[in-house]
């Protein structure tokens, strides 16, 4: 492994993160109009540590000036999974100069966060996971505003990272690349780096071009500037970070909503087919097997949440009282979940965590899901569970006319890569070894105490901490019970922190990029 | 497909559970000691039952008289899978015409079993799990005791049936193959036909040698005759149904106990192991990857259950009260339901639905892992566990180094098979998928009245759901909650019943055979 080509390229990286952090500066000013007075500790917090950004980034550009070696397999891998450690570290310093706090304790004294909560707040960031533990966002004195949009912020260079990634690595495995080589116009003649790098350009501006607009729409809709770009941040990068403790549920607005869950499903598509769309093909979405899926999972959950919604009466309450108010409170806030759940978003309008039996364990369920590939949702992604789906069926056929070798196909076309089905069912089984060896490892750690102090039961230890693990590791945030639409992380032990930072990274950059960074012979010599 | 030939094969099992309900018979009469008036209803219902075995055998035999043709790949699934369900039918009739009780209702009055139940007591039975139905067993008056007899007896032949299945046919697919091949001694230069059928014949004569020698031990330790061949049956099947409703926890018997312990540790190793022991080869016990695993797991296991167990004072009672009391104990009762479990036997002789939650949640994953392949145990099997880390392990080795490309290793032998690993992956997305969707098919059907007249908690629904289909698919009897080792599953609803006698009888035969008959193009023309 060529160590100084890796600092080379992470250089850009350190630098990339210390120029971002630039525009989270304005807000700790009274001009902005969020604060009445100067943030002295927030802007002296983000100075420094844009500081240390350019210091690290230059360290590292000078420890690799001597090397101009290409990336090879390995190197990229490494270059990908250390971008994600050294962007955590760094996002995490603003938190820890400016001395941003969890919450008030017993005594009324703030508690700051530690280096682990800053880390674990970073990670949710970049990973656009949306998790806090942070329980009161909406205190200046807590969290200065200026550090309160950095945080957000986290969630926009996130999802922009995750689109240029699919592009230049994760397009290349198995599922993306299926995707990626049938659908991406654009003139075929041009060497595979040079298209790579215009559908990199193409992908940024679709991300950025959203944003805005969402960020408008919202203006428009009663938020102010701040809160806008905030929310059309964490919508976009389907991370959920709030600028409120009461995440979306905050506005109480049906068309904020409305917005928003368009946007959410428009995250959770595949930017190739955004693309198409806006070349003036809308008809490729629903011709697309895996979007035309996704939207399909997306209203059956919302019809049957909302039919289970009413037969419990989950949604009635002193203002919902006839049963057609009833059945489009069960519309509204059920969409919203399912959309917000099934894109990894993670904001909430409901407490999702008191709803039947049924709608909780489905909403577990769909987290595993996620969004589209080749876009910014997490969890497996659709295209997986089609895939995995359709290899199961034909390995069941094959168990009795075991002569006959048929290919997989996927919407009506023959997939060439023999290599794909393998890949699919290794990717299903990485993560259900890491879902179960991550649960155990958290019962076991994490003291019932958790759970006490939070005044949640004990008995519901095993489920809460599964979909504690499912909500990191497939980056949607709040869970079910201590983790639920009303919770956060704060009052889990570091030990457990450390552990869900590690499964925001897995999750994000889907497993292997991670996982190689701890086999001893991925850093051997090639 | 030859539906005839399909007929006639079935007709010897037909026969076969005719004539084994011939040994539940005596018991009904008062010279065995069970009972002190002759059990009319029981052996009128036995021989009814009897009668209708021989008629439907016969009939098959008739209707495919005209047919000699050789099983096919396809007709064997079918002869599979065709088996279990004609043995669920035929050994429901005694419980149905006997008119056995689940329990009285409010008024006193004994609730017959419907149909349902009786094909839910009798899956449980030949699939070996061993989950009941029966709220009070110790009372003649509900349950006779010669059929009470029958219940055990159908353990004893589903575990035969299990071993023979296993050399003839699961002996020929993945994991069993490995095994098989590499280990079975026996001169090589008979045919695999006989040499199939001697080995049938070893493993039933180990089979029916273990249960006399467990019945004649318990009888020693102060068993009757009558329990100590249902306790035998129960262990060396690894089903799981006793005589008591305490199960075997109502002996108190630490003798009793470890002598149990160490047959359903026998009982959950590969049967071809147990044969050369017999022939004085003790030492390849140790030499087998699959048993040094199997052992491993439960000592770990049993470890760390202790370890936890003491740390939250489960085990501390009024008769337990020094420390070094309550590790005995905890070893007692750790050890007990760690074997128990793994072995997918599911005596019980604790509550271990009280302890911690780290103790609950490693039962419920044990639950999945099971006893090695070739053994009576259900589960996933070690074996497959093992080569499934070993999958992963290559590809994520794989993903970095592309061009290399290495064959499986297992014990130090590589494995030639190169669809192994494949089948291996996709015998865990099966049971993946089956878990996935009976959970929610079970959380979605079944009312919580079923939680709330069984006096538990609604808030449990989901983890007892899941631990419930765990239960069953892996043929283990008893679960958390709901179903754990005090409880049991008479309160379900039919639909859910309906759902476990399929799971027990998709677990059992490891998936295939059932899961085919469910395939239109499986029953087309070959």
């Amino acid at each position: 492994m060529n160590l100084r080509l890796l600092l080379r390229h992470l250089s850009s990286i350190s630098w990339l993160i210390g120029a971002a952090m630039l525009f989270s500066l304005p807000w700790a000013l009274p001009v902005a109009g969020q604060v009445d007075t100067f943030e002295s500790q927030g802007f002296l917090a983000l100075l420094g540590s844009m500081a240390i950004c350019f210091l690290v980034g230059w360290a590292m550009r000078y420890a690799g000036r001597k090397t101009d070696g290409v990336l090879y397999r390995k190197e990229a891998m490494a270059v990908v999974g250390l971008s994600w450690v050294l962007a955590t570290l760094l996002g995490a310093l603003p938190y820890l100069f400016s001395g941003t706090a969890r919450g008030y304790d017993a005594e009324n004294e703030p508690i700051r966060m530690s280096f682990i909560d800053c880390l674990f707040e970073a990670q949710s960031g970049f990973s656009t996971t949306g998790a806090t533990v942070l329980t009161a966002v909406e205190d200046p004195d807590l969290v200065p505003r200026c550090i309160l949009f950095w945080r957000s912020g986290t969630h926009f260079l996130g999802g922009l990272g995750i689109i240029v990634l699919f592009v230049a690595i994760l397009g290349q495995g198995s599922a993306g690349k299926v995707l990626m080589r049938a659908e991406m116009p654009g003139p075929s003649k041009e060497g595979s780096q040079t298209r790579m790098q215009h559908t990199a350009w193409v992908f940024t501006g679709i991300y950025i071009a959203l944003n805005a607009i969402l960020a408008i729409l919202l203006f428009f809709e009663g938020m102010n500037v701040y809160d806008a770009l905030c929310h059309a941040f964490g919508t976009l990068a389907t991370g959920g970070f709030s600028t409120y403790d009461a995440s979306l549920g905050h506005f109480q607005s049906p068309l904020i909503e409305s917005t928003v869950i368009f946007f959410m499903v428009l995250a959770g598509t595949n930017f190739t087919l955004l693309y198409l769309v806006i070349l003036g093909r809308p008809g490729r979405l629903l011709a697309d097997i895996e979007w035309r899926t996704y939207a399909a999972v997306i209203l059956g959950v919302t019809a049957l949440v909302v039919a289970f919604g009413m037969l419990h009466h989950d949604f009635l309450s002193e203002s919902v009282n006839s049963r057609t108010a009833e059945f489009f409170a069960a519309l509204r806030f059920g969409l919203f979940q399912v959309v917000s759940i099934m894109t990894t978003t993670g904001y909430a309008t409901d407490d999702f965590d008191s709803w039947n039996s049924f709608g909780r364990g489905v909403l577990f369920l769909l987290m595993f899901v996620g969004g589209c590939a080749g876009s910014t949702g997490g969890g497996l992604k659709v295209i997986r569970h089609i895939l995995f789906l359709k290899v199961l069926q034909r390995d069941v056929e094959h168990s009795f006319h075991p002569t006959v070798v048929r290919p997989l196909r996927l919407g009506g076309q023959t997939i060439e890569d023999p290599d794909l089905g393998k890949n699919i069912m290794t990717y299903f089984g990485l993560i259900l070894v890491i879902f179960v060896f991550s649960w155990m490892f958290l019962v076991t750690v994490e003291p019932d105490e958790t759970w006490i102090s939070g005044g949640q039961s004990v008995e519901n230890k095993l489920i809460d901490s599964a979909s504690s693990i499912s909500a990191t590791l497939n980056n949607i945030g709040p869970g079910l019970g201590t983790v639920g639409a009303t919770q956060n992380y704060a009052h889990f032990s570091p030990l457990a922190k450390l552990l869900f930072i590690f499964l925001m990274m897995v999750g994000r950059l889907e497993i292997f990029a991670i996982l190689v960074l701890f086999v001893p012979s991925f850093w051997r010599a090639r």
